[in-house]
């Protein structure tokens, strides 16, 4: 599916038809999101999966009601990792077994640090809630290129989510995206014009 | 092009070489960007289309003497618009003139009014900068789609940009995205493991 195609007939799919999505598919799904871009290639997110139809449920009710978390396949659960230390030695681990030089992977590696450093913890927290959005875009246009439906949601109680899924403090729920096969139809689109948006 | 094929095969370019992108091109890139999902489809952006060579090279300064800027064809830098209030005016009437039912739309509309009243100026901006990331995403995606390069960026001074290009106070530089055609090659794409990201 050309990736124009994909933008234009994707769309916040509000209600799922609570068919389950083959296990193959997920793991597509799971790829395209996992190679998202994220500044530093540092992807500080971690991505809660949920197919319990209780756990569902019981997010449905931190989620203002909305049906597409309980009617829904997978819920996955964006969350921002602001241990961002943690994952820079992980980092410097991985590139580490490849064939960067010592000398820029350690150049590479204090440039991490000292933009860590310079952070206090709100803005470690909006910072990697930003990246976040990237793994979300390419999961939203994902799931229709595999041919199924989802909606980016911002709606729900994220002191909630982490209470209900036992969240440590660095894991910060920070969207939603329920997949699975819509039972609904798009409205059309509504956007600015161009001139509006582009200067 | 599949997005699979489009996810793995875009990278973060580092050197353009310097060849301009045509015109018509460069229009379905816009359009791919225009129709990015965002919260309540608010759209809370502005984009600074730059192709001036010395206005690059200036910004370029600006972004710690980083090559992208000065050899990319056109240097997209993507604000976030804080002016939340104009904004949902300005969708107000727009659905006005669609088939959405007058009850509806005046839900809708106080929905985000309120959505946005509980908000102070850092929330609003650090909402914006979060559906940037969207629209930044589909720009990435999209421009591999159409046989470009681009890089996402974040290293350069906002302030400095907001001053260059004389931007008002609710126009805020969060992200860049000079697009082109490569002139380095990608390296091999370093990510975490599933079981680290998925849980």
């Amino acid at each position: 599916m050309e990736f124009g195609k994909i933008v234009m007939e994707r769309y916040a799919t509000k209600k799922f038809d609570g068919k389950t999505v083959p296990h193959a598919k997920m793991d597509e799904l799971f790829e395209l999101i996992r190679f998202s871009a994220s500044s530093f290639g540092m992807q500080p997110w971690k991505i809660k999966v949920v197919t319990d139809q209780k756990l569902k449920d019981t997010l449905m009710a931190a989620s203002w009601g909305q049906p597409q978390i309980g009617t829904c396949s997978h819920l996955l659960v964006f969350c921002a990792d602001t241990n961002l230390d943690a994952l820079i030695s992980k980092m410097q681990g991985q590139l580490s077994k490849t064939d960067m030089p010592a000398e820029s992977l350690e150049g590479y590696v204090n440039m991490m640090r000292d933009f860590v450093k310079a952070m206090d913890g709100a803005k470690k927290l909006a910072w990697a809630q930003r990246q976040v959005y990237l793994a979300l875009g390419n999961a939203i246009n994902g799931a229709k290129s595999l041919g199924l439906d989802s909606c980016p949601m911002e709606g729900f109680n994220p002191v909630e989510y982490s209470r209900i899924l036992k969240l440590p403090e660095n894991i910060v729920p920070t969207a939603l995206c329920p997949v699975g096969y819509a039972a609904d139809k798009p409205r059309a689109k509504m956007r600015f014009a161009k001139d509006e948006i582009f200067f």
